[in-house]
This record gives structure tokens, sequence and C-alpha cells, in this order.
């Protein structure tokens, strides 16, 4: 199993930051390694607090199940396939802003999450955080 | 009370993964008791990191009200009449992926739980679990 | 990042169990991967239900800190340096019966933790399954 | 309320990197702000799992006080005036390697937890991030 470094974490974090800085937002971001667990963080002067444990468990999210969050949020709705998933381990956040991360051999080595404006620019801020490693 | 034993759930853990392997997929199971306590367990190699919790509150959701957990999620949709039952016991999964495990007399001595893939899937491979202690 | 494999984990029950038997005690046994996830379970038959919690916290304490649990357990007494460390990681377990895993370039790659008769048996058993990865 | 911002959180935390890596040893270190809500988190490769949570706690014990986390370690042992204080606040850590974060004028704005060696290297280590804002 490949695991993120803390240099690649931070890479991932600050790329995401200038990118946050750069549509206008203040976001929390989380990297989580490998093994899920808590590897960077940083919040933005004056993000939004309950952002915190969001972005930490959209990160955790995204790596549980090796795919962005938005996507199973998509299944998890009433009637869907994964209704109410988010009563699992200890509470999982699927909607976007949550993406696995991937080495260039494509490999998955962590995921970062991202919280602190609507989903599509919590989306848009992880995904230059994920760009930045690749 | 008829209690299912070590060597029916490895048993049962080891169709399950047999049956994994045949559709190509990479599971957690988990298999509890007639009290509903964990039993034995095993995480495929590179199976989702979400799954370890998911399989074990499938397989005591099933054991926890005797039925598959998909029956359960039939009724636990908005305006159903077991709507958001997923609050209690510290978290259901109501989607498919956990059944009942019965003797060959007939008597409920535990039960699977199964995630990793599709709920099809992870139903599937549950109902090869089953099957091999029946 | 080397991690432990489903078949290694195996090995590692089968052996604690095999020492289990024949010291005349009733186990329950948790492995968990090189990112404190589980990996493998098994209760043996009339084990102590308690100990599915316990067995599992000692495997995680041990990989959290990398060493036996038993050793955290001297310095978390009142008036030792870790004193009440078993507050955080929502609960440590600190008497013995958690090892590390290595593999057999030395690196951690998981841990075993054991749980249902005396902490010395208990230890005397978790390195059984230790050994029989080495 | 004085409240520390994302760059002096970023200072402590590198200011404290760099004494882990003089002193040779693996941190992890949190910094919290004013309101006791974490700002910002680094976990150097290969240090302690079970410190992610620990070096949170710390940090968050050291502001909810005001005070360095092992003082009130000092009151919190059996037959002492904070007996078991941990069991509030969702788990707090009272031994060393959490302490206040003051700016020029003297006033708290956040806090400093790590962990991931000794109580004494944290806290050596979580000195120097201290140092590096005030």
């Amino acid at each position: 199993m490949s695991d993120i470094t803390l240099e690649q974490a931070r890479k991932a974090v600050e790329a995401a930051e200038k990118k946050a800085i750069e549509i206008g937002t203040k976001m929390n971001i989380a990297v989580v390694d490998a093994g899920a667990n808590l590897k960077a963080f940083a919040r933005m002067d004056s993000a939004w607090l309950g952002s915190i444990d969001i972005a930490q468990k959209k990160a955790r999210t995204a790596r549980y199940f090796d795919m962005p969050t938005g996507d199973i949020g998509g299944l998890s709705q009433p009637g869907g396939s994964l209704y109410n998933i988010e009563h699992s381990n200890g509470g999982l956040i699927t909607f976007p802003g949550g993406i696995p991360i991937k080495n260039a051999a494509g490999e998955i080595i962590g995921a970062i999450g991202v919280s602190g404006s609507s989903v599509e620019n919590d989306h848009t801020v992880a995904e230059a955080g994920v760009a930045a490693i690749q």
C-alpha cells in the first residue's frame, strides 16, 4: 500500500487554499492518508466552524469507499440503494467536496475533504488539491 | 437458544469469500451470533475501509429483527412505517447485504453482513454465506 | 507503507487460537492492518462477550503507538507520565494482550489484540499470533 | 476577542516540526483557535496514529483551561482536586504537550498540542511552537 507523505498532503492543502482564494471562498481543508487517518488540516480565517468536522468526514468518506463523496450521495437518497448509509462509520458526509487522492501510478494514497461554501465550490477546491499531487 | 459455532461462522465467511472472488468483488464479511455479538470477520485485501463498519452493522441489523436488512429498508423510507429506524441501536444499516443464518432445524442462530460492492452483489455474497450453514 | 494481507491476518488468528486451546483458554482475537483498521476477527466458542471490544481496542492501541499495550499501561497509572491516556481515541486498552505485527523485514504491518483470560494468558496468545507472521 | 490566524497557526506548526526534527522525534501537531476549534494540523511521516487524537485533545485542553495540560494533570490524580476531570468534554488529555498560545500583547489567542514521543519531548516541541508566535 502506497501512502501519502506530509509533503504531498501540504501541497494538496496549499493548492486547494489557492483555489479557494481565487474563487472568493473560505474553506476548511482536510487530508487523510491511505488508512483514512488525518494527515493535514487547515481552516482559513473566518471559515465556518461547522465545516471542521465536515471537511474531515468528507475526506474519510472518500477514502472509505474510494470515490468522490457526491457519488455516494446520489445513492443514499430516499429510495436509493444506499439510503441512510450516513449512519455508519460514526457519521459519513455524502455530498460533494471529498475526493480520493492518487499518486502518479494511479494508486489511491489518501483523500481530501473540503467544506465551507456551496458543494460545487467545495468540490472545485477539492479537485485543485487532488490535481496538485498527480 | 441454539447458537452459531466459530466453525460454522468460519464456514459462512469462507463460502461468502469464495462467492465474492467468483463474481469479482472485494468484500468485508461479518458474522454475529444469536446474541447479535461479533463472532467472525474478514476484510479481503483492498476491500473498502468504510465497509468494515457497514458489514458489522448489516449483520447486527439482520439479527436484531430476524429478517434481511433490505426488508427493513423498504419500511424506513420517508413516509414508511419505520422511518429513520437507522437512528436506533448506535446506527442500523437497512439496505441489502445482511441476512439471518438458520441451522438445519430452521432456528436463527446468527446473521451475516456483507459490504464492499453494489447492494445486489453484497446480498448475493451474503446468501452464499447463509447457504453454507443450512 | 507495507500492509498485512488477509492471508497473514488469518495465519495470526489461527496460530493464536491454537495457543489458546493449548493453554486451555477461550479467546477473542482481533487483527488490524497498518492503518489500524480491522482486518480479521474470531471469537472462540464460549469466550467472553465483553472481550469482543477489548480485543479490538488492544489491537488498535498496539498499532496506534507501535508497542505492546502493556508498555503503555505501565505509564498510564496514577502518577505516571501518561495518566488517563485511555480517554483518547474513543477508548484505549492499555493492559497486556495487544502487540504490533512486523513482517520479515521488521516493518510494522498491523497488530493483534487478544482478550478472554488473564492478561498474562492474553499476552502469551497474542505473541503466538505475532510469531506466526515473522 | 483576539484570535489566531491561519498564518500564525502554520508558523507555530512549522516551528514545532523543526524542533521535532532537531530532537529526532516524529510528532502530531495541532493548533486550535481562541474558540478551542481546530485551526491547523500536521502529522509527520511515521508519527504515531494514536497521537492524532491526543495532539488535538491536548490543544483543546490547554485552551479550555488556559494553562499547560501538565498543570491540570497534577490536579487530576487520585485524591487530587480535579480527580478524573478527563471524563469531561468528550475526553481531556492532562499530561504535558498542550500549551496556550499568546499574542505579543499577552492575550491567549489559541493553543498548541503535540503528541508522538515522551511527554517531555512533546512539551519541548509545543514550546517551540508557542515561541514562534510571541
